[in-house]
């Protein structure tokens, strides 16, 4: 009956069975056991590429560090105005990439274009400027679409004809590719993404993330920024197990489709009730709808959780599915919602 | 067979059980769960003192997140050559502090005195110089001693008078109160201790530190820097859960007073062998100890694991037992230790 | 001939032999000599009110270390998209705050105003964003206008109600204080102002601003900040000499109303012309024209120099006039452009 | 009568003329003008190499955004204990590098050899540890002594070996060219030096001073940083005016060499004076002199001006000749401290 985020849900099973049987026995430390020398295989064959791997246990973490990696401290880099990165990080990409500046675009269904970002591209060379480094795109975005992989790999073609590298946070990338049934690489080397935050924890880890760099000589300093920043984990192997289980017989996208399709299920049924209005279409795991005032205070009275979007007096809510959801929790919110719509209504 | 470190060692079971226990069902994320809203209580008790609990995966995020909010741009953090903070966390402490210096000093047992910090005080208010601001240390030290109360207290003391924040390193903090048998308050806030890295990692846990500050006005901002420094895990109830089976039951110090008889155990037998010479006394849960260097190669062709100390081509060997080192493993080192020397000796 | 910006100029030989006459002997260095300690109670006097003092070489440090000084690493700064802090400043603001944010917000006329930024207040308390600091307005702005007494005053209020700081990037101060006749205290601390960066570089010296706050508790450790950013001349002596020549028989206004008469002259002018268009009302020192593109290139090959403003292909000019501007120069851009248009018109 | 520094002098009246002359219509601001482009011929001329400058106003300002373009914000850079860019700058390496380390080094008279060096390197790769980046010494040095040309090749052949960057801190780098006649690049790029803080305000400049990179190639960046540090001035033809007109006609040597002989004839005459101690030889503008403690405190009544060394209590005089130190200043205290000595002494 909680619908605020993916991560109120707890953990995965199989990545709890993982943690318990990753503890046996001394290993050594900050990366060096078994567990994490395995992973970096495994991402390459999920990706079917070459790929440096660096396991970190929150989502900001890998995005900072990510950003620093590729921007300068006098880069650009562009993102939704909605983004992550720019809205609920309180500063972290700016921290960690020694003052960087963040341009925000708008940009509709949470996505940006490369249009909007020409648009915005300082002057090369001029030192007055901050200089154009780097795009940032959320996979899936804050509005809960998906970038389809031309959308992708148009970004793609723009950063490298203007010198831009290009980040996905993908915080929930699993739901995008779960969304597609596309192949991991269709939506980011092959679209041209240099670096992607690879999140596990919303979809059933219990703090785990990992930043991919498919040019592994970019990634050349990761090491030293990720130590400095604290994100290097002394027993290691508790995080590289947590994602060694993630992808294990696909539990990722098992988690990620069952999200998705708990979402649409929710999306669909709301659909279908006067007075409801989706906001955008249900590609992934979240749904955007708009609600009467009333109707929203009688559900929260009901016992369901949401966040309001946008403000706390807005009308419209987010509602969330995760791996953990249930479909008697989805229907049981229908069917609630239908009965305070017919009050409202009647 | 493995003494390189505390943290090779796994997880405590009575810690994995309460992770899983904490894996029930949706919960508040960022810290807004019951596990954690239990936490600042819990160590309130313990250490019989009003306190601000900050949780975090590890240590050099503890560490130089609580200097951070100890000292300015421009200050000063004293601190000792040898501290953990200096010389292995490649310079988050100066990072988190947007520039501060450590000024290492020199001392007998890892340990630095007031003396040796009035040497080094720089002029109040002169602009040229970057200002005093807070004084580091380790508990226990990077040699393996403990600060005595009356150690921390003087520390404590120097610092009130010269205007010096003074924080404990305690990566190993539970070693030291076992070693003392001490209340926890003894050496903080009585000592005049106005910060704490709270260890847990090195102890039983999986990735768990505690930010204590005893002043909690002090750490107004920590929130802030912690969720900038991508510190603040969404699921932050498995971190909070960790902790609090680290306190339940007396386990952190049940853990360290093991690790710390174990040493006991291995010094005693290795004061006992011609040809092998104790650095310095064994007052917690490491071992320092002098071996011929024939010797020392041929403990490790026998399976034995440690760090050299000092360099890699030191003659001194760091041992550090754990939690989960047993009786069986000293033994077994002490034997073969035993059968080396007499044949280098023989 | 050069209208291209009022940093063109060289200085004022008031200023030039004030430079002359500081050159007389040893004085103590980095700000304890005679003429620096005249300097506060110089300023105290021009604004009526108590004041810290801080003299710098270049806008873009008195702007970034006063701003670092109002906000913290996680604040917002709040400013005009076209600012030159957000603009043509390479991040400095960003650098120096340890990297906090600018807000960029659209505004007429280069203005912003409290409803704007009221739209982008975050949650204050909530850690994952970054947290509202201070505001930040040029006067005169970016687009040649001027913020009245009323207008500051209301931001002032505003401001205050919400906890913000207020800041002035002042570079161009002398011309809105000579546009309104007004006192400087109008426009500063009686309508709410924080900190001013007080410029004189564009208006008759060499290298010499000065940060002004007018409630010098807040100003504590602007020296630090100020030496670390390697802004703390050695022989200051011949900054300060820079900005008591400034103000002396108010040359600061003398220099700045000159300059507003020959942009008001150019306006008017222009405005007479069929074919020009003035973007908005001349209020200081600069003129906004938008020209055919045939004419724009037509006065360039006359040896007119001058920016496009906007961009290398906008076809508005932004014509600067310095108190080194001459009548003849502009009635010689001012007769070329009338020719040049009767050829196009013609 | 004033030895506290070179610093308390004036200006040098040609570049007092040059400036005058700079000041003549109007200029192309921020190094586009005709004085600055012929800046980077004339240094080029001077090294007798391919030269990158970047003029500033402050010695922190060169010392500090050259550091940072030779370390990343994990590195070390090596200098003496009592370097100024250790001691006296507040940090401002620390803060321009992003957090980087200084490790400071003992060594006699002033200086650092490679074997201190060698010791304190760390190891690479190892993410635990910042990472070794560049050696910064100071031309000359805080002991008024002067790095040989064999022992820069010393440091600069160690420094490639090891794969670190060489820098000089040359805020007295006149002094030490004319101490030994050699040529400028004898002691810079000859002898492995990457980057040079060239100084001209202790010499005769108002506020001047030249990065110089000797492989351009390394300086790519620097202009950012050097804006975003507030650095670049907007009428830059004032500051390099002062520049051209130091290096004119040898007047930077001249002076030097002035200031030079000063202080040899200073320290010549200390040396005959019984109950007077040079501390060590005197090698370019600057005599460290132990004197009774009476003595210094007559010396003081007599009204001459001078700072103890090392603390306010020491009784270790520095005495400072700059291009302006008359030999009746010289004179004039040499008679006084035999007139106070024989007080003592008699």
């Amino acid at each position: 009956m909680d619908f605020r985020s993916d991560n109120v849900a707890g953990a995965s099973p199989q990545i709890m069975a993982a943690l318990l049987a990753a503890n046996d026995g001394p290993a050594s430390s900050y990366g060096a056991d078994a567990v994490t020398s395995r992973l970096e295989r495994r991402f390459a064959e999920l990706f079917a590429h070459e790929v440096a791997v660096f396991p970190v246990a929150t989502g900001t973490a890998a995005n900072a560090l990510a950003l620093a990696t590729l921007t300068p401290p006098w880069g650009i880099v562009y993102c939704h105005e909605d983004a992550h990165i720019a809205v609920d990080e309180c500063g972290a990409p700016e921290f960690f990439a020694g003052g960087a500046k963040l341009v925000t675009l708008a940009g509709d269904g949470g996505k940006i274009a490369p249009a909007a970002i020409a648009a915005r591209l300082t002057e090369r060379g001029f030192v007055h400027h901050a200089q154009p480094a780097a795009i940032s795109v959320s996979q899936t975005t804050e509005a809960g679409t998906v970038y389809r992989p031309d959308e992708i790999a148009a970004l793609g073609a723009f950063a490298r004809q203007e010198g831009l590298a290009l980040h996905v946070d993908g915080a929930r990338f699993a739901n995008a590719v779960a969304a597609f049934g596309c192949a991991p690489a269709d939506i980011t080397w092959r679209a041209g993404v240099d670096a992607l935050s690879f999140g596990a924890t919303k979809n059933g880890a219990l703090a785990a993330e990992a930043v991919i760099f498919f040019d592994p000589a970019k990634a050349r300093d990761f090491g030293y920024r990720r130590k400095r920043g604290g994100h290097l984990l002394s027993k290691m192997r508790f995080l590289s197990a947590q994602l060694e289980a993630y992808l294990e017989d696909g539990l990722w996208l098992e988690n990620a489709g069952r999200a998705n399709r708990m979402a649409a299920r929710l999306g669909a049924g709301l659909a279908r009730l006067g007075g409801a209005h989706l906001r955008q279409p249900v590609e992934a795991n979240e749904v955007f709808v708009e609600l009467p005032e009333r109707v929203i205070g009688a559900l929260a009275e009901d016992g369901f959780q949401f966040y309001r979007w946008g403000s706390a007096e807005a009308t419209c809510l987010r509602l969330v599915a995760s791996f953990a959801t249930r479909d008697g929790e989805v229907d049981a919110f229908l069917a609630a919602a239908a009965s305070r719509l017919a009050q409202v209504n009647g």
